[in-house]
């Protein structure tokens, strides 16, 4: 379809809209007339806002966390457990993790898997600087929180055999059926894990 | 869920993103990461998109289009017929009229339809100025092409009224099945009107 825009501007903002991943055109448009009628002072702010986190962001140069200060809220906590490390993919991943509540050690981005279909190699992600942390000491324990992909484990391997000369212990989060799952929904290949990675019943969960 | 997020600036991107329809926080955060990733020149094209359009942004003084200039393209084309004016809700009607390149008139931009639920009276749309257009002569038909609703029919039957005077001659779009469309799959009301406003059968359609 040959949109005709009544405006270069309309047409400028809804091209840059339709740039968002999971966005189309018509999406777009319909975001850009939302704008379009709210106050000037709320579509500066919102157009400011994303300008202002490129040009301001920071990342934590202990883990590479998004940080608004050269290191980390969660780096610069003395109460938590520097010893431990969790090594995750993104940034929402240390949001997921976090969320628990069950963490108290710090974390290290990765920036991604490595994923040769997406040429992205070990030198693209953050792996070198997991390596002098451990180098540098007091990390005791790498808690490898890695999505549950080829691509995962495939980057699990790499860390864990990069890893091999130090001593420091490494684990990866378990996997199985999903708290509230139940098995006959549950896909074979999760199933079958669970049940090889079994654990001895304590009476507790 | 309680988000923490590391970064009070991706804080702030991300409520905003949130506040656009159809958009959830977590989409929020998705498209803000998204938009980290890029070069900062195309974040801030992207910005800068949305907040030059909510500045720069004129509307049209004859339909009230959104345009570049005080009248609009369409309305300042001569070839176009200017006696038959077709009454829409909207920009996006606007494009989709234009789109199926049948109609040859100029356009009326209501920016809404009467609805006493949302508070939207006749004084708040661009109906009087529909009127002057039509007072000041030169209009021979109105083509009301508002949503087939119950808003739509109030507001047909209002703008109705309020040519009632005027040497005008009032139409309205046909409503009926789409084409393409099964007819068990039509609704018994589309379906309903589409028999009660059959038209005779020439050979052609």
């Amino acid at each position: 379809m040959n949109q005709q825009y009544p405006s270069v501007l309309l047409e400028k903002a809804v091209d840059e809209f339709s740039k968002l991943p999971g966005i189309g055109r018509k999406t777009a448009m319909r975001l850009v007339l939302h704008l379009l009628r709210q106050e000037k002072k709320d579509v500066e702010s919102f157009g400011n806002s994303i300008i202002t986190l490129k040009r301001e962001v920071k990342y934590c140069k202990v883990c590479h966390n998004i940080s608004d200060t050269e290191v980390c809220r969660i780096c610069s906590t003395p109460s938590r457990d520097a010893s431990t490390v969790c090594v995750v993919e993104n940034i929402r991943d240390v949001m997921a993790v976090e969320n628990t509540q069950q963490f108290n050690g710090l974390y290290h981005v990765l920036g991604g898997v490595i994923s040769p279909m997406d040429g992205v190699g070990p030198s693209d992600l953050q792996i070198d600087s997991l390596v002098d942390r451990v180098r540098n000491g007091g990390v005791k324990e790498i808690i490898l929180a890695l999505s549950s992909t080829m691509e995962g484990d495939t980057t699990n391997f790499y860390i864990f055999r990069k890893l091999a000369g130090y001593d420091v212990k490494v684990s990866v989060i378990s996997r199985g059926i999903s708290i509230g799952d139940e098995l006959q929904y549950t896909d074979e290949v999760t199933l079958g894990r669970s049940i090889v990675n079994r654990i001895e019943f304590t009476g507790r969960m």
